[in-house]
């Protein structure tokens, strides 16, 4: 932690920022500078409330924290690329994992059929909602447990993975029975008891990037995770709000190669969500790859324009299928692969 | 609804629309423009799943909601002010109701010296916090159900109700049996399970605005509330997430004449949370009354260097009492009143 | 400067960091701390080069500016309160003053009319585009010198100064020939050249925010002004660029106290363009006097219904003449004065 | 252009709002809602000013403009792409157009050695700033003049066609003169004077997008290039300004589809002011062309840390050559080109 002093600090206001530093238990190195002096609080982790008491003393300008806030997250405590198995496909290796799906798990037709879809045109995992979030209390909230029994009778099918979010700590353990990845939506990002509650499971989660939440909070999340013993932490970009109206959200793909430097954990990106518009959907399932990202979470609906909820967002099958050879160009273009389209196999 | 087509939409496309708004039940009607169609869809409310398949049709443009998605919320549908009481305290009328205290309860002490200084400076209401949310893991998260017993102390002491954050359901029953308004923090604004529990207890709710909620979003969460019987919404403005970082977050006092022309329900204002810095919050309670609002709720601590959170934003006894009087002039100048001090009382 | 080495660095690359910040002649200061280096940098100022060229060394992990980059808008370098005189007002003293009149000027009876009607009002400057910047290029951009002359007959009728935009270094002569103030747009705070050029002048300065101009660009913009020489600076809050739809702009009122912390120079908002609409305009008015605003500029229009420009933001003469004995409540309220409508004289 | 009446609204305020439309000139039809009566205004541009007027009137909730507000970059207007061609380089085809060069022109030495190492390494056109766009008045402002002919000599010897910025109409002559592609930088999409100069001359523009501009009102500032007869605008997304601060600006790639569907212009995309970060540029390289970018414009320098300006986000040569046999690949992968470096045609 650095205490920056305004130029017009007294001697006595930089001894009272060392005193109480010292009193917090932590030795100090003091600089004095062309125009102003600082002081270097030693130790870590420094508790964020000796930042704001420091913050409040006479002729302190500014307080900088130095040390990362997170560790176990950190890439600088933990060097080596983390990668989480889930049934036999691995997250954070050589393969792109794309998992595919609904927004909402709607009828036991529609899952099914999209699962088998979704295998034979190469996606690895299946996703759908059962518990849904909705800006508004009058639309449709998802089919609850009914739909994990659906979701794990298209696993059952199709032998894919199944992800599906989890809303609150009362519906962890039935979410927990059924799904093989919990998904944290962007809107708990910051939920903390519901990230501690899935810390203490032993099922990877899917941690969605929140809507305004800097790359450092997000770490941070994982970080709560992560100190309840659950290390499987997927990273997940899904957009965040700005000024734009064009899109729905603003995909920040640079988020890709950033949290790469600062973790070791593996990162995926949504595109749907994080533009909203089908037709923007395939460019940025291209982009995503070559930004470097571990996979993809992409929505997909056999008639998006019959869908409960995310139609417009949604991929057809069509479109989805289209998209997979191209996306096996990006991933081969970089270094990694995606698994071959089932028609392929068959036609070999 | 209004359903703007492309310049290049054929006849077919534009027919296809009114029929698939019609396979869903509402009537249409179609304008022909100088350069495109457009075609209303009559009824309300329309469902949003209509709206996304309506923007995947060929031809369409732009698909363009016309009616409010809140209705309990809105002003249109209930044109007065919605006063909300608590114990002798009446939140909407004419008194601009000062909630004050720490961030976090944290002794006996702190809590009981807190209310007794606050009530003698005016404040009408007690703030403290119990369950705490913290974006790190490693920082302290509150008392818990002592530091609700400690807040019913300082209730049983001076007279001031409570204003106590609910973090989740789980802490539900306990909150309310101390609590008599429950906050809804800036992490939970769309928490909808969360706000339905509120809406279900007969405690008047104070519903923060998310860093990243748009003021519709916002209604449509209080409305989640109400849409369970629980009318006794108080909104609270605390500052969005914006690009400047010379604040914590960028106070919208804006919001405030905003919401009262879409809403009835009483709006108040944190200009700690909405500054992050002390030394910022006394303009910002005044220009938030000037600017019409209900109330503040306010950060004091004893000795705010000293604090276990929050201590860069939290005023002393002496700068809250300080600002008071200042405060009760903007009151008076805009029609409003706040409470006498209680010196000013003895002093009589 | 502070350097900041990842925990992973080397005792090599420290000693690297310290050679280069040697070589362009400023002495270091290394403090060893529990988990990794710091590297101060002594000496003001220093070259964004320099900070640049460090970022790049092996093992660091950021660098970090300490020293403010502005010095002549700084307070830290000149304490006291900068006023600005402009004819027989004063910017910056006790006085809110007021500066009203239309967007644009479209006629001499629509300015001359308004200058009389903001005169009796309590106005103490008259504002009116000549010149006018427009997103559309098929928008109506001003009357150019006309529009100064009839500024100008509106001067001679009632005593007001003019406030009027220079949008480039071309016409700066003949606006200046003109203006009392010359106003630089929200689109032109970064606009180096015409800062510098109006630095060369001995006019007083309107210097708007940008949309997304952090508050230290804004001082930076400042200085590139008072560089030149000419010292009078009146800073305009006039709403930033957020994700909130419901208004034009987020009007950042917190932006006062910090700018009156950090800098010595007058700060006035702009309501009008702040919101985009008229009726919430009074509030804001009231709000930034209590904030601590030394003045405002405000839009208001004899028919804003029949306005060639922002009509939906521009007050009536009756909507402005409301305002006026409420927002000498409120700045009487924080120790400060409006002017008295010319009206109450009368009835004396 | 619709009205969307307030439920509240009286016959006579729908009646007010059809009268106003008329007496402006255009015809209306009227919707009766559900819940509230809607007015279409059908007509072609409608001025901004109707737009005003009616937000104004009684009865009035909202009013919601149709019709686009460009034309001419309109894809509506103007279906086929649009290629540009600069010498023997053509932005806009299949060729995924590199240009890349140094933040500043510093010396003879630096900018030709630069030009030849770009060559070599498979750019197609030289970037390079002589006139340079400042935060701050203390920093390093270009060589003017003398670096316009340091890029000339730089084209003499390597044949690569010169991008270089114009920052003022005074400075425009001087720049065209040398210039091959007129740069317009973030600071300037919204200096309408500048962009209609630069419209009078015959060189293709880079239209740079600002940091708060939303992609509708880029589309308008090319369209102020393209009103003056100067259609050949290549559009560049180049990070906008948001809250996250791990990044100089966030790069907005979904821009990319987004301006493919409204637009026929060609648009690419710098991830150096992007990102702000060198490590970051080779991975957001990829991603771009990846979501359909028709070219890159990329800061190199030979000595990043000794740059006179944005060494901090400059790749080395050896980075740059590095990153271009990946390129070629991606570009590949979506049916794209790339120059060969010449080395490997060497080898051939």
């Amino acid at each position: 932690m650095l205490i920056v002093m305004k130029t017009t600090a007294t001697e006595r206001d930089v001894q009272e920022v060392i005193a109480r530093a010292e009193q917090f238990g932590f030795a100090t190195r003091r600089v004095a500078g062309a125009e102003r002096s600082t002081v270097s609080v030693l130790g870590s982790p420094l508790p964020d409330a000796l930042r704001e008491a420091l913050e409040r003393l006479p002729g302190v300008e500014e307080v900088i924290r130095i040390s990362k806030r997170y560790k176990l997250a950190s890439r600088e405590f933990h060097p080596e690329d983390t990668v989480i198995r889930v049934g036999d496909v691995e997250i954070g290796g050589t393969e792109v994992v794309i998992i595919a799906g609904p927004c909402s798990v709607e009828s036991e037709e529609q899952i099914i059929e999209t699962a088998r879809a979704m295998k034979a045109a190469g996606a690895s995992m299946l996703r759908g909602g059962a518990f849904k979030p909705r800006t508004s209390p009058y639309d449709f909230r998802g089919l609850g447990v009914e739909g994990l029994q659906l979701l794990a009778k298209a696993r059952a099918e199709t032998g894919l993975p199944i992800v599906t979010e989890v809303l609150s700590v009362a519906d962890l353990d039935v979410v927990a029975e059924y799904a093989d990845v919990l998904q944290i939506g962007a809107r708990n990002t910051q939920n903390f008891l519901l990230l501690e509650a899935v810390g203490k499971t032993d099922k990877p989660v899917l941690l969605k990037r929140g809507m305004s939440t800097l790359i450092e909070e997000w770490l941070l999340a994982a970080e709560y995770i992560m100190a309840q013993g659950n290390e499987r932490v997927i990273l997940c970009e899904r957009g965040i709000r700005t000024f734009e109206t064009a899109t729905r959200n603003t995909l920040d793909l640079s988020a890709v190669p950033v949290v790469k430097r600062l973790s070791h954990l593996p990162i995926i990106v949504d595109p749907s969500h994080g533009t909203g518009k089908w037709y923007l959907v395939p460019s940025m399932m291209l982009a995503a790859v070559a930004a470097g990202a571990d996979g993809l979470i992409v929505e997909v609906h056999p008639n998006p324009d019959q869908a409960l909820s995310d139609g417009a967002q949604s991929l057809t099958f069509e479109n989805f299928s289209a998209a997979m050879p191209k996306l096996a160009r990006v991933a081969e273009a970089v270094g990694r692969t995606v698994r071959t389209p089932l028609a392929e196999l068959a036609a070999d």
